[in-house]
């Protein structure tokens, strides 16, 4: 009979971790420094080291503890090798599954970071109660995970979900972080809202309060709230580039329910108006049902999710 | 120990019956009217009728067999309830697992035909050897169906892998059958592309083997073969509407696989040429792998995917 999971998020400067019950009510949250000096070669084996401890401080037994869910930036296969993780300085393949279950001697998986934290927001986030969930995350980037039927939708080598990088416009020169130009990211994240925000400041003279200071996503719906004319244009801008690009996914998947996370979502319950509105205007009709939601995990949807991938 | 499973794809004027063993080799095929009259109550009764006539013609053990696989013109849910199928004359939900389980005391899975196919192609067609394949059938419309680690992709409603009502373009004023308007089965099904092929012979006073009788996507393709410069233009045309869609598709679910089927893909490899193109530029880098293949199967997908249905 198993009791508890334990969830780990691998990010470039912390490892966030998680001890679980198998219901998802957290028991234990802590964080250990990621050593990503000499290509990451000591990342797993701290992590191991920090979870005998955890088993060892705790009690635990091991018979009643379902496994290690772990997630890192970059994409895992179905056989839970990472194939590159820049942020982690993982520069070769790392059989992220093998060798921790090597060094633990308890059931792994593995998985995106973006991914594993849309299957948090579905377990105990703001997807609960759905099985059919597509998350997107608002931040430097736009992040995306796709959860069908309860599992995460990772594709043939790991890189399923990548909805930041869905081609939007023909419109602009500079390219993307990725390569190509026109990626949803470059118009819809904090990043694409300043650039959105900028662009219509520089090419339009009316007064805005966007002019009084720093131009940023936050101040531009912060000058929404305040019903700033030209700020609103720019979250209509946004919104249409958001919505259309969902109102495209759901064509694939056919979401339950859509939430969006990130430094973005900050803003509150305005921005999804913005996202709603096209959305339901360029989708198919029977997918107009969807509910959109705002994340509600923060930073530990991560550990909420790499458990949430050992249980059923 | 399982030995055989019944593939069926109910069509608006026939249904097909395939009785298949579990490693995919068909043993027999067959078909009976639609009798869609009175709300089409009388189909699941005729497909049970008909699978009893064969196991009795063939004097099979119900032991052995693994079960009924239906896919049908319409949106089916996890629970097997048919929403509605306009072509069935089926107008309220239809429990199809339930009511055909009754009829035959065998276990019954439904789906949506175009996903039924995608899985069928998968098992025994253009996608052979992979688990994550996206299928779109050219045809009158633009059908789409999603396979994702073996399974087809339903959604929340059924409505998983309608790619052809992906918004492609704010070009058109004229609507989609769905009711929305610059919907890629607008675009790049076979009715779309005598479209695209008529506006350019209207804008355009060039010659052109086009203009010496029908337009339709045969003589499109067939005058691309020919060198005609017009056509190549209609085919590029095609080739970027449906290639960045399915860019668009790779961001969500990064396939193993592309297979294009229905009528348009006639043409033969020449097509996929004009897709595929529009396809690498466009999609996200992890995602250029993608194979492009030809449906194997033509009418026949749809009882290879229903029967596999039931298998592991």
């Amino acid at each position: 009979m198993k009791k508890y999971c334990f969830g780990i998020d691998v990010g470039g400067t912390t490892v966030k971790c998680g001890l679980f019950d198998v219901n998802g009510e957290v028991l234990d949250k802590w964080e250990i420094v990621t050593r990503s000096e000499n290509n990451g070669v000591q990342i797993l084996p701290d992590i191991a080291e920090t979870i005998a401890a955890k088993i060892s401080e705790r009690g635990l037994n091991k018979e009643e503890i379902a496994g290690i869910g772990i997630g890192v930036p970059g994409p895992v296969t179905e056989e839970g090798d990472v194939q590159k993780a820049v942020n982690l300085h993982w520069d070769t393949i790392i059989p992220l599954k093998k060798q921790m279950e090597e060094l633990t001697g308890l059931p792994v998986m593995g998985g995106n970071d973006a991914n594993v934290a849309a299957l948090g927001e579905m377990w105990r986030g703001g997807g609960r109660g759905s099985k059919n969930v597509v998350m997107v995350t608002l931040g430097t980037g736009v992040g995306g995970g796709i959860i069908q039927d309860g599992k995460i939708v990772n594709g043939a080598n790991g890189a399923g979900g990548e909805i930041g990088h869905i081609h939007v416009t023909d419109s602009l020169t500079k390219p993307c972080n990725c390569g190509n130009t026109g990626c949803l990211e470059q118009l819809a994240s904090a990043t694409g809202i300043t650039f959105l925000a900028n662009r219509k400041l520089a090419e339009d003279q009316r007064d805005s309060l966007l002019r009084n200071g720093e131009v940023s996503a936050k101040t531009v719906f912060d000058a929404v709230k305040e019903g700033d004319a030209l700020a609103l244009e720019v979250a209509e801008e946004f919104g249409r580039y958001l919505g259309v690009a969902l109102a495209t996914v759901a064509c694939v998947t056919n979401p339950e329910v859509i939430v969006i996370g990130g430094g973005v979502s900050k803003a509150g319950p305005i921005l999804l108006t913005f996202i709603e509105k096209y959305y339901q205007k360029y989708t198919f009709h029977a997918c107009r049902g969807a509910r959109f939601a705002l994340a509600e995990l923060g930073n530990d949807a991560g550990i909420y999710g790499a458990a949430k991938m050992l249980l059923p």
